[in-house]
């Protein structure tokens, strides 16, 4: 990421208070990239809740490889996230779906990660807003490896490829995707989230007079 | 529901043991429909859990009016859900966005219901695979009130209408779009849920060969 | 086809009058399965105009392999549809996206063509619906070979697989999915279009006083 | 849009050669805002193709009021593109459906036009990407009136206020849609169109020997 001067970059750990996400880290936060894998469990819902409300608010979030079972992960996407998955080190070739997304900017057509852990489908997620990279797999799979969603306000990047042993993330063209995803998963718009507001009557853009019953009094709280 | 004798009906509560939900009856339930309001933090995590597993399986789930806020519903859409409303009795006129679809049959291209509650936008949802009704409101405002998603193979219909004390239930047109999105929601392909499958080496369908270290053992069960 | 007793089959051929495309058999017709390669461009724009519209209405629409350049499709998507190709008789795995899905239905989680052209991303479509089969190939490319679209109230599903010399149409498990498309393409609500209606001011549903100037007198047609 | 300093505007006209849209002229063009009416059907098909493939390719189109029965915009639709009008001068207020959005910064939660032209669902267009806007009509309609979709690399923006009379493209808040529309709407990624190559089998990626029979020589255009 440091690569890309224009970035500025740190890092929170699963150890740290809050796992180094508190709200100031996360309000000051344009996009967020996760990778987690043997310790999803022990993410804290109260964190959980914390980074949704963040992307919804217009935060990017980048989900890398095993992150596909992350907590957040998971409930930005409502469906099971399974796959079906095979550590071989064998070849893996990712193709650009679209050659003009800004995710792919400066990627050729494909490009290969010599020795890689295999995903494959059924990948349980909802349909991707667009998918920029399917993967090919020299022992016969295929993976919709680069999708992209949009949840609330916040741009949503799964990126497939990764390890712990394979030193995957060293590899430029990987990186470099890295950095266009970021670039483009920085917020656009205004923050927003919304909280439910009760529009009193009064304040109805068109003239109105109650009738009926009401369960609510005016101007409360409803429930969650 | 009943009118439709096609349909064989139940109904489950707060106050039943897993709420009316044990695995055995949602294992026999095409279409779920769920209506909650005051009560949605009530609802145990662990039905909410297993209600989600029997979506993406392909149980159909219609959440209805204040539902927007139940736990199932916010899981499978991974957003706030938020929205605006108003309790004044005011008129509301629901206009069909696409009159040829299974949920519109034989519905009009509008109809009213006399009193109702407002909901308004910006209701905080992922786009909707389709909208089939869009809401007027008297006070000025408008709301997508008939939407369509799908999670792992689970058809979702959000309806607006509804509310403790208005009669709305008892409207013929509002009953006849129920009896419609049941018979939509229906599961239409084979039961199916996957659990993330290690694929063993030998059984790849190319011929493949282990290189680089590994992570795993053979036939191991991934992290969670 | 005919190996599903339940459905009744007919051909056309573009040689034919309106290329066996008469308004009274488009009627009649559930669904169309679109099979075209070097004569797209003699196809009359007549026809394409009178199938796209029995599409809207709710005709399932099915394209196969060469036919992602038919005019009817390219119309459909409003892309363009390419693709990169080889045709080396090289063999082709697809593997289910979903296997809940009704056009996947008894299907294993891959099957094979021995012999196949080679189709290859970036395939230039509007993102799918869904898509239930990709495509790997011994050559080393992927494809999205089953996608699915709504547009109107027709379903549209495109499927790769086909071609003039390879016995493709032949293989079983193609056959099937052939089956399992026509039968998820048929129309499931009541046939509709509509042709821009013009309401006047005396029928609005709520009380309403022309204010302004008016370019259109009452009742008149708009502008195409 | 010359109120935004950071544009560079040009006109172009149905009375100029190709409309004022010459080869070199689109290839300089960031966004495309298209407002015709009348004249929808003297607008050559050559003009159309032309300007579909510079959208492909990542020109912005901003289609506006009437234009939803442009010949590009139906074409990028591939639906009817129909909808219900009445042209009473009855007030349309449009609620923002994300106020977190770029094309609706800046925006309050509603704005109103005085005097408008009704446009009322169905409207027959693909499921939209996103629903920015939806109006309210004093008359009793609703209407989808700022939706994005995507075709190959162009964002396409409609929005729906508009008219011949009444000065609604001097309305303030009207105007900064506009404006926002096409900052949003421009290029992001590298300009992209593809035409169908034919990849030899000497340059694929994995060794491969050429099997069974050949419809097609190598290095052969494919048919269109």
């Amino acid at each position: 990421m440091r690569e890309d001067r224009g970035l500025e970059v740190g890092t929170a750990t699963l150890q740290e208070p809050y796992h180094g996400l508190a709200k100031s880290v996360l309000a000051a936060t344009d996009v967020l990239v996760w990778w987690g894998h043997a310790a999803h469990g022990k993410v804290k819902d109260a964190v959980v809740e914390r980074v949704l409300r963040r992307v919804w608010e217009g935060m990017g979030f980048i989900a890398l490889h095993s992150s596909h079972y992350a907590k957040v992960f998971k409930r930005l996407m409502g469906t099971s996230c399974s796959l079906t998955w095979r550590e071989a080190g064998e070849r893996e070739r990712l193709w650009v779906c679209n050659p003009g997304h800004p995710i792919a900017r400066g990627i050729e057509r494909s490009f290969e990660i010599e020795n890689s852990e295999m995903y494959g489908e059924p990948f349980a997620i909802p349909t991707p807003d667009e998918i920029i990279f399917l993967s090919w797999f020299e022992g016969g799979e295929v993976f919709r490896s680069g999708c992209t969603w949009k949840r609330g306000n916040g741009k949503i990047f799964y990126f497939r490829p990764g390890h712990e042993s394979y030193p995957i993330y060293f590899n430029p063209v990987v990186r470099r995707v890295l950095r266009n995803a970021v670039r483009w998963a920085a917020p656009e718009g205004q923050p927003w989230i919304d909280s439910c507001p009760n529009i009193p009557i009064s304040k109805a853009r068109e003239k109105l007079v109650a009738k009926g019953p009401r369960l609510h009094k005016e101007g409360e709280t409803g429930f969650r």
